[in-house]
Order: C-alpha cells, then sequence, then structure tokens
C-alpha cells in the first residue's frame, strides 16, 4: 500500500492527495451515519487523465477503489470499509460545465459539478436541467448518474440515465471510454453508459457527462389537494393523464399522518386548507407555452373532481410565494419525521395502479406489528415510487423502536413483492442492500449481472462491496 | 448437427421445426436482398420455455443460433451465414399480448407480435404504442426492441428503449432473465434490459416485453412548409420548440430533389404548394387536449417564419385526408428513389445543430465525387437523423454506380464522423457494419462490448457475426 501511495502522490503532487487521518476522516462516514471506515489516503484528481491514472496504478496493485462525489447515498453508496484497504477517489476538483449548447439543448458537465451549480448553468443559458432532488447542493453529477438519480420531476422528464446523451468514464482496467457524444440517435453497438449510469461506481467511475436540457416552462401552476382515500388519488392522477399526460410536472402523494407532524413540527409550514384530510395530493402542471389555458385545465379536472366527490378540497396556489408554500409542506416532510423521533425509511415502487393497495396493505401490517406506529408514506405517485416511512410510536423509546427497523424493513418489502414492486426505486442498493439482491433479482439476473462485474473488473476494485453480493467469480 | 436437431425436434415437435430446404430457404435471404445463407433448421418455439429449451442444446453443442423476427433489417441483422452451421430461430408463434393495463398504460407482448398488431392492440384499449417505423406490419417486438428501433415520433416518445419497461430474455446458456416488471422507477443493480435493448440478438433471445403506453392525442396538426435552407429548417425547428417542445410530434426534413422525385414517380402523390422549393419541413404537433389551441400555436409560429422569410410557403392540412396526402410524400421518398435507380443510404446521425453542416458538405462531396448524382437527403431533423441518400445521375449505368457505394458512403461517413455523429443512427450494426465499429466505437469503448460478449456468450452462439467485428477473446 505505502508503494502505491507513493506512485499516486509522484502522479497527483500534494495537493491532489490527502494522507493525514484529520483530512480523510470527513470522507469515511456516509452522510446517514450508518457506516464508518478509513482510509489510507483519499486520492483527488484534476481532471480525466489523472483519474485514470490512478486507476492503472491502483489496477496493477489490486487495491480497492471508492469513487466520491458529494456523499450523498442513502444506501451507503459511497461507504469506505473498515479494513482501512480502500483508497477514496474525490471527482470534486474536476467541476468544470465544458460546454453549454443552446441549440442542441445540451451541457457537458464534469463528474465534480454539483447538481444545483448543473442546474443554475443551464438557468443562466436559457435551459432547464429538468433533474432535481433533495440532495442537489452537494450531490455531483457522477453520483447523480452512478445512482440514476429520480425526484420530483421524473413524472415528466424521466430518471437521471434519460437524461443522458453521452459518457466519459474511466473503466477498471484505466482505459478512458469515450462517449461523450450529443446525439439523440445512435444505434452503434452495446448501451454502455446506460449500464454505466445506475452501476453505482461497480463497473468504472463516470468523470464527465452530456445531459439533454429542456426549455424553461413559461407557466406553472400547483394545487394542494384533500382526498379521502389514496384510490382518490390515483383517480385525480389518472384524470389530469387523461387531460393531458405532457402537462404535468409533479404529482405527489402525502399521508394525512405525515402532513400532520408537518404543520406541528416545522415552522411557517401552515396547512392552506380548511380543515385535516386523511390524504393529500400536490399536482404541479407546466407548460412552455406563455399562452397555454394551464389553469383552465387544472380547474376543470379539480372541478370535476370535487363534484364527483373524489377530492374533498383543494387550492390552487395564486403567486410565487404560495406556490412554495405548498411545496414546503412536501419537502419537509422528512425534517418533521425526524423531529417526530426514530425513522424506519422504505424507498419502495410498485406499479402505479397499485400504489393504493401497498399503501393500505403496509399500513395495516405495520401497525399490526408495532401499535401505536405512525405510518407516514409521501412520494411520487405519478411513478408508483413512494417512501413508505415509519415514524415510532409518539413517547415511545426510539432505541427500542430503532431495533426494529429490520422487522419494519422486512414487512414493507413482503408486501411490496407481492405486488410487483421494487425494494429500491430511486436510492440504489448501495452497500446498505446487496443483502436483498439475490431474493430480489436472483437467478439468470443476478448471475448476468456478476459475469458482467467480473468480465470488466475482474479484481474486484470498483467500489467493493456495493450493489452486488459477494460471491465466487462465474465459471 | 444431425444429433441437435433430432434432440430439437424432440423438444419441439413437427410443427415446431422447418428442415426442409424449400421450407427453410424463405429465412435465408435478408430483407434488402444483401446476404444469402442456408440453415439445416428453423426452429419455431411457441413459448418462452421451449425457446430456452432450444438455446440450452445449442449452447452444448456449440451451434449459432440466428433470432428472426420479421427479418425486415435494413443492415442484415437477422443474415444467415453461407457456412450452412447456424439455426434459424424464428419467434413467430410467440404472438400473443399477454396483458394490457389502461391505469398503468403498459402491455405486455410476447416477441412474435408485430408492431402494427401491438399498435392495434394498444388503440383498441383507448391507448397509444408510440413506436411507428415502416416496416411495422411485418417487423415483431423482439426484433424492433433487439434493434432499438426508432421512426417518426422518437422526438416525442423518444426510442424504442425509452418504452420498455420490463424485458423477458433466454441468455445464451439457456437461463430465463425473468425481467417483466411494471415499473417506473427501479434502481436495483445493472440495467440489463437497457443492455439487451439495442444488443440485436448478440447477448441473448428477447421474448417478451413490457411497454409504456400513452394517452392517444385528441388532437393534430400537420403541416407542409417550402424552405429556403437547411439553416431555415432548423431554425423552424427551434421556434416550434421553443414554443412548445411537448407538442412537438414530428419533424421532418426533405430535400427539393428528393420531393420532385416523389412528385414525378409516385401516382397520386401531389405538392400541394403553389411551386416547388429547394427544401421542405414537415412538421406534425400533437395534443392530448381536446380544448387546446393547437391550431393558433401552429399557425403563430409558421406566420412569424413567413413573416421573416424562413419559410417561403406553408400549406396545413385541414382534413384527415389532407394530413395524409401531406405524409404521403414524406413516407413515398424511400419508393421514389428506388423508382429513380440505384441507391446508397447513410442512416447517419449528428448534434441537430449540425444538421444543415451536414447536409451543405455531403452534398458538395458527393456532388464532387460522381458529378449528376442526386442528393436526395430526408428525415427526422428533429432528432439529428437523416437518411443522407443518393440516387444514380439521370440515366447513368445503374450497376457501375452501384460498384461505387462504398465509396460514396465513406464520402457521407467522413463528413459526419468531422461532426461528431454516428453512422448508424437507428438502422444498427447488424452484418453489414461491424467493420465500421473499431474505427468509430474502438479504444475501451469496443473492448468493453467484447468483455461483455464473451461473458454472457463465451461460446459465441448467438446472432454470429453481427454488431462486432471478429476478434481474439478479451485476455
Amino acid at each position: 500500500m505505502n508503494a502505491l501511495i507513493d506512485i499516486l502522490r509522484a502522479r497527483l503532487g500534494s495537493g491532489g492527495m490527502l494522507t493525514d487521518p484529520t483530512d480523510t476522516e470527513p470522507y469515511c462516514s456516509d452522510w446517514r451515519g450508518l457506516y464508518h471506515g478509513r482510509t489510507p489516503a483519499v486520492l483527488r484528481p484534476a481532471d480525466t487523465e489523472a483519474v485514470a491514472a490512478c486507476v492503472r496504478a491502483c489496477a496493477e496493485a489490486g487495491a480497492g477503489i471508492v469513487p466520491m462525489g458529494g456523499n450523498t447515498s442513502m444506501v451507503g453508496g459511497a461507504a469506505v470499509s473498515e479494513n482501512g484497504h480502500e483508497l477514496v477517489l474525490s471527482l470534486s476538483r474536476m467541476n468544470r460545465i465544458r460546454a453549454i449548447d443552446p441549440v442542441d439543448m445540451t451541457m457537458t458537465v464534469e463528474a465534480g459539478v454539483t447538481l444545483k451549480a448543473a442546474q443554475d448553468a443551464a438557468r443562466e443559458a436559457g435551459c432547464l436541467l429538468p433533474l432535481s432532488i433533495s440532495s442537489e447542493g452537494s450531490a455531483q453529477i457522477g453520483g447523480v448518474l452512478a445512482t440514476n438519480a429520480g425526484g420530483n420531476n421524473t413524472v415528466r422528464y424521466g430518471n437521471a440515465r434519460e437524461l443522458v446523451l453521452g459518457l466519459e468514464a474511466v473503466m477498471p482496467d484505466g482505459t478512458v471510454f469515450e462517449g461523450l457524444r450529443r446525439l439523440r440517435k445512435d444505434n452503434t453497438g452495446y448501451a454502455l453508459r446506460q449500464l454505466l449510469v445506475g452501476s453505482e461506481g461497480t463497473l468504472g467511475i463516470i468523470t464527465a457527462a452530456v445531459l439533454q436540457l429542456s426549455p424553461r416552462p413559461r407557466q406553472v401552476e400547483v394545487a394542494l389537494c384533500a382526498v379521502a382515500s389514496p384510490e382518490a388519488a390515483l383517480a385525480l392522477f389518472t384524470a389530469f393523464r387523461s387531460a393531458d399526460p405532457s402537462a404535468i410536472q409533479a404529482f405527489e402523494y402525502m399521508s394525512g399522518t405525515g402532513m400532520g407532524l408537518v404543520n406541528r413540527l416545522i415552522p411557517d409550514a401552515a396547512l392552506p386548507l380548511a380543515e385535516p384530510a386523511p390524504h393529500y395530493v400536490l399536482v404541479e402542471l407546466a407548460s412552455a407555452r406563455d399562452d397555454d389555458s394551464l389553469r383552465t385545465l387544472l380547474e376543470s379536472v379539480l372541478g370535476e373532481a370535487l363534484e364527483e366527490g373524489r377530492v374533498l378540497d383543494a387550492v390552487v396556489a395564486e403567486s410565487e410565494t404560495q406556490r412554495l408554500a405548498i411545496w414546503k409542506l412536501r419537502e419537509e416532510h422528512a425534517e418533521a419525521q425526524k423531529r417526530a423521533g426514530g425513522n424506519v425509511k422504505n424507498d419502495v415502487s410498485v406499479p402505479v395502479s397499485r400504489v393504493p393497495e401497498l399503501i393500505a396493505r403496509a399500513t395495516e401490517a405495520c401497525e399490526r406489528l408495532i401499535p401505536g406506529i405512525r405510518v407516514a408514506p409521501f412520494g411520487h405517485l405519478g411513478d408508483g415510487n413512494i417512501h413508505f416511512n415509519l415514524v415510532q410510536p409518539d413517547g415511545a423509546d426510539r432505541v427500542a423502536f430503532l431495533a426494529r427497523d429490520h422487522e419494519i424493513m422486512d414487512t414493507v418489502a413482503a408486501i411490496v413483492r407481492d405486488l410487483d414492486g421494487s425494494f429500491s426505486a430511486e436510492h440504489g442498493v448501495g452497500k446498505l442492500k446487496p443483502y436483498m439482491m439475490p431474493s430480489w433479482r436472483g437467478g439468470a439476473e443476478l448471475e448476468t449481472m456478476r459475469r458482467i462485474k467480473h468480465a470488466l473488473d475482474p479484481k474486484g476494485i470498483m467500489n467493493p462491496g456495493k450493489v452486488l453480493p459477494e460471491a465466487s467469480p462465474p465459471t
């Protein structure tokens, strides 16, 4: 290891490497505090060639590399091993926006640019980078793509994968995949960029990408609706989709329990409706046209739903301030739950049609498991992606509650599985969930993943221990 | 080989296998007539388990398999070798639509369903399968996905890949990848379905898929515009995109030369404009709303472009008959060029902003190469995908012209390459173009593809000779 570090230091210079334990320590805990490791060095290459040189040296020495962006993974995607043998490779110095083309509506960004900085640069060029997640201020493009991030606007624009036209990546042997193309159509061989996106750093290190931008919406309408049931929320979604699918920019579900916590625990969060409801929907419509009849569309669909009793009450934002106030109710859900005590999070998805059944069954099962538990699901109903979160019973012991987290997760997972869903909709697998892969993605699927991993990274140096459970290499 | 055929016959029954040379012969020429091979047997499994059994038996014997759908590849994607050692595996008996869910807006279809039949079934369920290509009457879903088909509506809905939520496939070892999920979000490991889509049958055989449907548009507007230059055509595209990107359903470019051939050689094809122009655009707008101001949008953008001289003349379809008449002018381009003599086709793409430069430079280079050549490009300007087709000089010798096809293709390719484009936008690589892979997709990219191929298909039995050029296996 010392010889390898000498080689890397010679290549990167002293500014390109941290080896003092005090300096490397901040890189060795994950954002959620689930993992604590240690590393002999944090590599900070400033360009693609330096990344490649680091990977070549590590491949030769058989040393593990943990690629790291903003370190905001919810599942320990950039967690460093406790064995002290893995090097951290931070992309944060590769933070240039290489190009923006307003005719092609593309931007070429390096991996270390934060999502927020990329959004801002797109906006300055008159465009929209239509990807938004709560950690966007610190999450970096490399990690955002490596985990195929989702967020509030995927119902309209798709996940991160659907925004990537081109990719540059350093492969596990230290060669550079030069795929920074700006083409909307290109059928020339295997979809390597699609494969690298979502591979969580286990098949290579993304160093730059070409992202597809969109025109900025000129009109946005937001409404908060009180509904009697998840079925009514789903019916409202299909009504909007039937009226105009391309107008829907976000369609978020929130439980009455979750909204109650926000109202009680978050300052300046007030429900703009006459009385609390058992369930809520936040719908955002958008259009690029300034003369569009978006408000008419919104009021027509809501009016019909109110008449038919599917919506109990609704408020439409009349100003930017009101829009933000409504969104705040949604965005503070995680914070309010944190303040209410111990939390167990389940980032799950099911077919959109099955969201009501998921909520009903999982609520009942969790309440049976732990009487008094506060079931507070919320999330992207339009994508079938629900954050099925649970908060400890009021006044219960936090530690005792959290000790049962796997019991709760297994309870929810069994129902998700029965509904043909997924145990990870947008957070990925990371270090937290590889153990779930054999039962959920086993057989030919996991075997194919293993073969690909072994073919591209025979020494297993790229982000060890993530995504795939440990196993002997394929024969 | 005889022993293998006996095993397969025992498994498939006599109705499931063709071995008579007269019966197998129709499977052994590709649609364009570029390749002529022979096969000892055409396997016609009726379900996924039978496909898997065939693949297992072939894998054991090391026999090559050519998966075949409608056999409509433009690049010999299902061409059978002349060596007589490859078995054809036809998916045509797997032609069930397994399910349609109008709430999730998904359909589960088997590989042997024609694209047309799938479109019809979606329509009957009140939905739209938004993928349309000229061979849709015979092209089958398995092949459509294996080649990641494009077509006229990708500017709005994306390529085939973007419509696939789930996939079932038989892997080269005969195991079944059971990935028929209906989830819009699922970050649980590597994107195998994205990898299989576009792999042209070289990594496995797609047996069924879950496709994302859309609501049917309630309003459609079509206009044909005469423009002075490709630059003006591009400016018109950006004007429409700026006005409302989600309204654009197709944006097609046609050259004056190509339109002249259609007018002269196709019965009942008449230009609905006062006089011929050097270049044309067909724009189609669509909306799910029935009260949408789509016509106003169309007329406003066209009006401004006419005033500024970017559009010379335009006609808006006032009826379904007129819409079809305008589309006929676009759709008959290939047939008119065929009737005009020898053709050389180039299915290329460049960044959208570079389409005008592509047309200008490639036109000049081809005219210099062969004086009198008729340069007749057309295609999906909104995607940067131009079919840069060339027709022999009027009265010239067809055979002598076609003898220079590689000279012409190389001339176009050099310019496409200089513009950071692709040598195959939507037709794929097939058997025709693997030789181009090393120079266009070489280095780490091709090496990674080879490693994946070798890892999943170590004996090289899946669709031999397609996509990847021959090489020794990776070390």
